[in-house]
């Protein structure tokens, strides 16, 4: 797992993602400060990733608050959720994830209160139990896209894919890297071309890593030459994750996928965004209805 | 100029791109090998610059050739050419240069053959003017081609360029750079958005320093920011160099320039190719009949 607890459960145990791909570095991260400079500094990225990685901090950072009521420790937890998220404003996993911690917490203190002293352990082990959740959630989220991802293409397809949906942007096969890499796991071949994805390089720097690492046959091309690559008939596909998918079906995705997505049309090549709907607790692969 | 003799007549003085935009270095090559790296290290690129560079090479190393007769002058003079051709056999121009120096050549040999021993002198002045005179036909062209291509925008026009077509690609304002400088020059207004062009970025490196050296609103960006550009409405004109136009109107630039052509026409944007005809000395902008 890329983000889990640390032994002694004080700690988040992250793989710093831009120490890769030439160290693989795990930090454990501890204070609240850390927790916010590893997702404001991209050492964890990736939509699902950093709403399983803010419940995780969450949940830990919680035995550092102040419990005397239940007042004061609903208080400082919200605050600690409204701090973390100041760290990535434009991450809506991000907000998602710590008000989905802020509820849950408001619920366990509710129940707690009457017994107050005596709950604390139940409490933070609560807590943590929620986080557990919601990263359990992102699994079984991965790998039902994944299935329903890889239904659309066929063994020695050509797929190109921009910026990293891959695993290290979740806690399992990634999004649009699912259906990849689980074929692979099923002895299926691909040729995959992969953006650099400039100006950060996440497609050069990770997706090329995580898709080497699975065995798949990976080509890393520069942001402009998809249409070179297309034009050779070389692709069958093209598959990326998205930020967020709006209610009229619009998606924000990292720069680059619009030019993407308009070239593939240009060529008459499918492109599918597979990401899960508006919460991560009712999975779906979209672009069902794309050309 | 970029490309000028050397102040005593046995070298070609060179400003060497691949030291920009950091520092502007001077270089003067003497020797066939230095002439040779010169192309293959890229220290002169631009389709036109190349062509002329080869001509001022090929008017500087005669005078290093055998000479005792006629015969071996001319053996050695197209040898010389072939070797300089094999620098960067994709270059058309170079081939179209070396092309006319040995037909140039082989005409003033000729000449001088039945007085050869008190030709030589004459021979070599003849060759450098030759060369000179492919240098002096490219200036022209860029002037004519940056007036048709200026009368296409507007003041205040937002224009987006790919790779480097500007000065340092020719011996003057260079082609699809030559409307807006030659325009700026004029007291017109432009932003223009400059495409890095990876994986050299000749873009980052050379447009963005020739345009603001230039004095115009220049923005860098990534290769696959241009459709959010369009999308904002910001660009009203796309125009590039290139490397060669077939006689069916197909061309060769770049990589990235079709992928950045279906993107403007996604969007309903004029896609501009200035360049000339398939030599020098019938310039013309192309893109006429272009959307």
């Amino acid at each position: 797992m890329n983000i889990r607890f640390a032994q002694d459960g004080a700690g988040v145990d992250i793989l710093d993602q831009t120490a890769l791909p030439s160290r693989e570095i795990r930090r454990i991260v501890r204070t609240k400060e850390e927790c916010w400079e590893a997702i404001e500094l991209l050492q964890v990225r990736g939509a699902p990733a950093i709403g399983i990685f803010a419940a995780f901090s969450l949940a830990v950072l919680a035995r550092t608050l102040p419990m005397e009521t239940p007042q004061a420790f609903q208080g400082a937890f919200d605050a600690l959720a409204d701090y973390l998220e100041s760290s990535r404003p434009t991450a809506v996993n991000l907000h998602w994830a710590c008000k989905r911690m802020k509820a849950f917490a408001r619920d366990a203190v509710s129940c707690a209160a009457p017994n107050w002293d005596g709950s604390r352990e139940l409490l933070l082990s609560q807590l943590r139990g929620e986080a557990q959740r919601i990263q359990d959630q992102d699994v079984v989220a991965c790998k039902f896209m994944a299935v329903r991802a890889l239904s659309r293409i066929r063994d020695n397809a050509g797929i190109i894919t921009h910026c990293n949906a891959g695993p290290l942007a979740t806690s399992c096969y990634g999004t649009a890297l699912g259906p990849l890499i689980l074929g692979a796991e099923q002895g299926m071949k691909f040729r995959v071309y992969v953006d650099e994805t400039r100006p950060l390089l996440q497609g050069a720097r990770l997706t090329a890593y995580e898709l080497q690492r699975a065995g798949i046959d990976t080509t890393l091309i520069c942001d402009n030459m998809a249409s070179s690559v297309m034009t050779q008939g070389l692709v069958d596909a093209c598959f990326v994750g998205a930020d967020r998918v709006a209610a009229n079906g619009d998606v924000a995705n990292k720069i680059g996928t619009s030019q993407l997505a308009i070239v593939a049309a240009h060529y008459g090549i499918p492109f599918y965004v597979v990401c899960p709907t508006s919460t991560i607790d009712r999975p779906c692969a979209t672009g069902d209805d794309l050309p």
